[in-house]
């Protein structure tokens, strides 16, 4: 028992990565109206399932695939000023930000269980902020990976590779929990495991088809079903 | 051949009943919207996803499935003021009605080729009667059915049957076109044919195991089909 004891711990302790936005708060229909609202005060029509369908990649990556839809180029001014009124647009909603059930109780588990945790996530501190301070997450005290700190967002394995770096944990025995497709992708990008959860709006069927190894409603029922996919209980 | 066309052209002729929110108009994101924001003003908190995936179902089941989730009854007298917050939070949001890529040219393209079609809305009047207008639709000249009108909606197949009675066609003959699973259900009880399009953001697979016989993207994906679900070309 003394020679297990001594096998290193970081190769196989589970961590779990979270994915912020429709994964820990429900802010993902807030993204989508706020990114409607700025494409049409430019004057761009995009329906508002493809814009919802495309939250939680890479702000670029989503320029670049409406460059696509619309047939020309959306140049470096104009893609700026898009996400600048997005943040407007998402800063200055009326709901708040409502943290999703059973969220902070799941951070708390983990906390008590020592198991690591942390946050990646591919908006900028600028809408994540608030975010986390209604999350009650430090980002002085916790781990925290935004777009700010990675070349390349989700579907981009960066950000979830960064997140278990800094944890000090090996990615390979990693949970990456998210609500987007992205997710699954960056995380079968990463090598690590992928949960999906519904509460961003995907269906079951998307999120297995990106990978994911098991699919949960929300945080409470991930919570709910732990011991799963590694969280003890 | 004089035989054949002695036949009665309303034992074959196909028609089209539409559903109205996310099917014709860009509507189904503002409905979730305001329903979130009616709840909430009630002090009810329910995560945003639970709401989309409710839309377009009779009101009364929305809030019977609500009650089931809260674990409490909602009276007659909560489920009024939650539908009258829902339509004056509906009808003051500030997008205004966007009408779906390719759904005006869908219905001409019908009415140009004598193709019957008609419109079947779990909403009722005072919330549809803008969205209608927006799409060039006089209830007074084309056939309209809102949730006034029947006594149970989607998904119980009473719109769709009392829509194909007043445009005088067989539902066994009718394509049956909606964004939500509850249009699809309602759709196999009246004996239509099922046709998904993603506008609502439903995905692929939730329209398909629901019972969709083809889904397309929107209204303009549709018509460029329309050869394969007997729109003639």
């Amino acid at each position: 028992m003394a020679a297990m004891s001594d096998r290193p711990s970081a190769r196989t302790q589970t961590s779990f990565l979270f994915d912020l936005d429709g994964t820990l708060v429900d802010s993902v229909y807030d993204h989508v109206m706020a990114w409607h609202k700025a494409l049409r005060d430019k004057g761009i029509e995009v329906s508002i399932w493809r814009i919802h369908r495309r939250i939680g990649m890479s702000g670029d990556l989503f320029t670049a695939a409406l460059s696509r839809e619309l047939g020309h180029e959306i140049g470096d001014k104009l893609r700026q000023e898009l996400s600048d009124l997005h943040a407007h647009h998402y800063n200055t909603r009326s709901t708040g930000t409502v943290v999703l059930p059973g969220a902070r109780e799941l951070l708390k588990h983990l906390s008590e269980n020592e198991i690591p945790w942390g946050i990646a996530t591919s908006g900028r501190m600028r809408t994540a902020g608030p975010v986390l301070e209604a999350l009650g997450v430090d980002p002085a005290k916790h781990v925290v990976i935004t777009r700010d700190l990675v070349r390349y967002a989700k579907p981009d394995p960066d950000l979830f590779i960064a997140c278990a770096e800094k944890l000090g944990t090996n990615i390979a025995h990693a949970c990456v929990v998210g609500d987007a497709v992205w997710d699954m992708l960056a995380s079968r990008r990463a090598g690590a495991l992928g949960i999906g959860l519904l509460s961003g709006g995907y269906s079951v069927g998307e999120l297995e088809r990106a990978g994911a190894y098991r699919v949960y409603e929300d945080p409470a029922d991930l919570l709910r079903h732990i011991d799963e996919v590694g969280g003890r209980r």
